[in-house]
């Protein structure tokens, strides 16, 4: 008799496969679910592969878009980035996958999830969180941290030994010296040869961004425009080609910022678990909106609703890092960042050329620059008299301190 | 009989050269001051200029080691940059000079000092502050601000006519239709053409860096060593050379990061006045030291530091462009900061190349880097179950509050 | 001919009479606008006197309902305390009256406003950002801040004089050694012998509030419901009395609190222009709300909300204080904070005694509170293994920063 | 043979003996360890109580001065109050107990240390992490967290059929229908008959504090004078009694607060672990600390240093509750507070009576309050003019704002 059903985030490749075999050693059904977020897959393979494996379903789906609609861009509204470099390419597509998951898992009646993420990471906190958020009555089996499953599998070559045993297809190339994770915002490397924080990162490594090195001598110049701080249309200026719907415009700046190499980083970050992790990202379409973006912004937005906004983004920042996207807390604070996007709007026009994105002016119907105010040349509505008295004013305080110093100083 | 001494801040331009004779008109003495704050600047002309005019003295003081080690390094430490992009070239170096010019005029009992800065800008300001603050009694004369100045040199034209009546060398070369202003860590960019925000700069405005498209074809490697957060030492790895004493460790990133096209920026600002303003900047040493200086610290300073580290950090770039250096609330977290660096120490390799800076690896005696600990390979002092926990216990809430908005939806 | 109108917020003191005639005196038409803010006056008496010095037109307006509902309600769903301490009584009140004025003026086409506030207080400043927000055009007079009237009136002795010789009626009761500021939320004391911060507020000073030596010996016990984080009734349950409308409610809250003595403070506080000021409070209502609200926002709130509300209180009350409630970043603000409150609300009952209030209770159809859950003796849907894993990987980082430092102290 | 020593938190009741014996019965060396931190206790009892059940060694240390210096003291500098309102008495004595707990299992080299904390409250977390933080290596055992544990002692009736099977002494009286802990600082109450969040708390539930009902019908008033942030002495202005040591001040205090009934409050919060629980505090001594040091900062520390110092309080509030006070951060957090502290210093003079504190007046050698410079009599070193200026370039942004809304307005 089944222990019941589980839907398993099945990637194709050996982990979950033999993941997917042990769950129905174990007794239970196994539905796999394979999320089409951009990642590089032979779909029409990993199905056939997964109903070979005896999955009693197989579920496929295209998330493109929503990823795109849903995650991408509240991500480019709140300029986000986790300690002040990574673009959370892994971390926005994690609620994506889960939310489709436990679509079918309700649907299908499943009172399990399954997944095939470490013990030591960030993913299977972001999977989890997003699926007890969702579906609070959820399980969840999560192979790799069951001694029984983990004690079995110490390395590669058990699961290689697993595979062949059980009819699985074994990866005939072999894999490269690290793992990596790819969707339609960024590719991450990490663990192997990388988990040496001194070692640089091998020139081969990166597979959605030309080596600088090698990319084009020559820039492209983009126009991009935004409305409530999303894009709606990008346009390349010199070729005349324009794109408007969202996963257009972002694989549109997936392919010129990967064609000029644009988005690498090579960091060490800080796990929600605590420790340390090295990490190497590429990100091309999404570098390129977030100096976009910041650009439209500051132009647009009141400075001091840029302020708040600005600590608004980073605890954002933090919670898609640690998983809350779906929490109380993070959908409060992205409630606060859509409206702070209501006048962010207008077009940016920047080049892009050997892994650098260059602004090269912006406009915009909403802007609180005023040209005749800020002019040297113009005096408009000010008085720069005013100006006297707003230093008096603002040196009250700084003299205040100054005497008690001297008080200070003089009697000790 | 004088109305008393002023000290001017004296660039050796025609501004504050017609603002010194104006002086002297209005019945002061006038000391010329002008500081080497790593500008490119005729000195020993500037001298004989002033004393040409009239300047009962002229100093001239290179404070450039005093602005590396007393306002550029505390700006490393903190990763400072307003509004996620400016670097604070100019005003990192406006309280150096305001100190220094403070010290002369209590020396010299001068009861004034005086500024060529405009009266729409932050330069008054930060004068200004840093004056009040470390000499309260001082008072300020801001020809641009007073109407029989402002109202008498309505536009360049009249400044010329003033020049050739009183002896003033007047410019033989056109000047730039932007104004600019430089020191050892930043040239920036504004007004004229550059105020209207959609024009793009031109491509011969930059004078610090290189175009990167025509900087070298092959990077430089540099290895940066950081003790207390801040850069102790730099070696060229190919070339084996290397700088030890803080200005030739700046100077020689300059260097390098210029002849790569490093740190450009075109961006619109906020002013602390409240009015928009557009900037162009290039800031190439300072713009390598920041992603140095933000891989060695997230490599050696605890997470929850640093999130707290982060948001001092961007206090101080406020309090730093707003002009308050002098400032017990500056000091105060100055302080904060320099605490926070203790253990920041190590060495970054990166790369220079076409406009940007690559991280290459790193290493530190004091990193919470634990190699084993994160090791996809190795289990380590690490029980992967605790993470089941730890994820069910961070759930707890998000499932409450689930059962909440069940309840609402049903309710409702 | 005129140089224009001027609407004059008018007190009905003597301050504002001289004023009003002065304005007239150097050619304006002057306005009188009387706000009943639910201070205690003679309404009828001051149009009289306004009319008869002369102004072309008396505005006296009841502002009462609106104050509470636009006003002070935001202030309770903000828990608005300025400083730890004040909870913003006058702050409030002055953006309520000059977003009337604004009105005024412009109904009347008049290009002039002006006040009777001092040249060091706040509440120049939150007048006239109010009317600049409101009305950019405007133009502000403000005569103790003109030499020409301030040096004219050196102390309360011009006044009078100038007073008995235009026809003003004098005072004839001696004015107070302070001066106040009274509404509907609070009465504020200040300056005169207060000035020295280390006498005692006299026991004669309050007028709202009983001395709590004298109040009832017994308490009151008050249940208040709240939605959507504004009180929606009051109920006196031993008397069985409520009161459901706005400004009802919180005048009855006055009554119940000034009865019992509470609210009153005496602070040392920090104003805007950036010194330090010796003000007592009394805040009877505002006081009895903020426990309460504090009490069922906690009750209904997610925690990490909470947090990130606390802090966008605490901006809220700073910028209110500063007077930019009319202001892109307190309408921001404002705007979270109302997105924070939809689920605030529920029932706190608490009892009111001898200047103290104490919460007793509390219930909420929408609480986060689970009985079941934290129960010490039900496990509910609850493991308390989970919580080893949870404290486990907290550790994880603390442990890592005992071993770095261990390294430190044996290397050192 | 044994598995090893253990240092159990012992605390001499029903609980923790039965954990004694039982850990005894696991095949563990029991060391019991008792902390005098100010709780009514018979020290002498619990001992012979503990070596009568077999514990190996009992320590029994008094620890109240190191909880007042060492963890009452930086709190008082931090104003810490976790979510606005509970003072923390129950998690500034965690780290406490836990430091001595380890220098204990150090030096006795035992290998596991043990409490009787539950499995769902914040105690069991600030137990643990402060053991890790200090003793990496040792190892927690939490019978409540044990199912072989609480599944044998499912109710009080299973604890006391063990204790009476097994020697223990059973109490004789029964117990409250609560839980409670009491140290120096306060005495907190919940679970049981408090877990309904509406039922108001009976009366004779408190035991630290008068009933302000009953409390004495004439205020004392105290004199408490600061140094470095922290009280150095607190003298009773009437009666001349006068206290300087830590201990004393702080034990004074409690006497004076208890007997008029000071700091009562009945909440509910937010446990670390995510779910809300109710708690009844009474916190004498600390209520009339907090508003005392509130006060003489204010008075004493710059503005804008006081913003910042007081988001800081914020964070080391929840850092202590939360249970890191080990913690790099929390390190942090406490040397930038005591940094904050420098200048406050002075003596504050306030009234306690019937349950509240009032605040009467201060003075300081340091404070930053200018009695000229505020006054409204004397014009002092202050332009008012200047703040015309200050007040129109503050005004620059909000009429921009206006502005462009009103365009928007016309627009749409």
């Amino acid at each position: 008799m089944s222990k019941g059903t589980v839907v398993l985030a099945y990637s194709g490749g050996l982990d979950t496969s033999c993941i997917l075999v042990w769950l129905k050693e174990q007794g239970y059904d196994v539905i796999a679910f394979l999320a089409n977020i951009g990642q590089d897959e032979d779909f029409k393979a990993a199905r056939e592969k997964a109903e070979r494996l005896g999955a009693k379903k197989v579920f496929i789906e295209d998330l493109r878009a929503e990823f795109v609609e849903d995650f991408i861009w509240p991500a480019v509204q709140a300029n986000a980035v986790y300690e002040d470099r990574y673009l959370l390419g892994t971390a926005l597509a994690r609620p994506c996958i889960a939310r489709q998951m436990v679509k079918i898992a309700r649907k299908e009646a499943a009172h399990f999830v399954s997944h095939g993420a470490t013990g030591k990471g960030n993913d299977q906190i972001r999977f989890e969180l997003s699926c007890y958020a969702l579906y609070p009555e959820v399980q969840v089996i999560a192979p790799w941290r069951i001694p029984e499953f983990y004690n079995r599998f110490r390395g590669r070559t058990d699961l290689m030994e697993f595979a062949q045993k059980h009819g699985i297809p074994v990866p005939v190339t072999p894999k490269a010296p690290w793992s990596m994770d790819a969707n339609l915002m960024h590719i991450s490397y990490e663990s192997g040869v990388l988990e040496n924080p001194k070692s640089h990162a091998p020139a081969d490594l990166y597979m959605m961004t030309k080596n600088p090195e090698d990319s084009p001598n020559t820039p492209d110049v983009l126009e991009i425009e935004f409305k409530n701080g999303v894009p709606v249309k990008v346009t390349n200026v010199k070729e005349s080609t324009s794109k408007a719907l969202p996963l257009d415009v972002f694989s549109y700046l997936n392919e010129i910022g990967g064609k000029h190499g644009i988005g690498r980083i090579d960091i060490v970050e800080n796990r929600f678990i605590g420790m340390k992790s090295r990490g190497i990202y590429e990100t091309p379409g999404g570098t390129i909106l977030l100096k976009a973006h910041l650009d439209i912004e500051t132009f647009t937005m009141d400075k001091e609703v840029r302020r708040i906004k600005q600590g608004l983004g980073i605890k954002f920042s933090e919670f898609v890092y640690n998983g809350f996207w779906y929490s109380p807390e993070c959908d409060f604070v992205r409630n606060c960042i859509i409206k702070s996007q209501e006048n962010v709007e207008g077009k940016v026009q920047l080049s892009v050329f050997k892994g650098q994105v260059y602004i090269l002016g912006r406009e915009s119907p909403k802007s609180l620059y005023n040209e005749e105010l800020v002019s040297m040349d113009v005096q408009g509505d000010y008085d720069p008299c005013d100006a006297s008295g707003f230093i008096r004013i603002n040196a009250v305080r700084l003299r205040e301190h100054h005497r008690l110093q001297g008080f200070s100083s003089t009697k000790n």
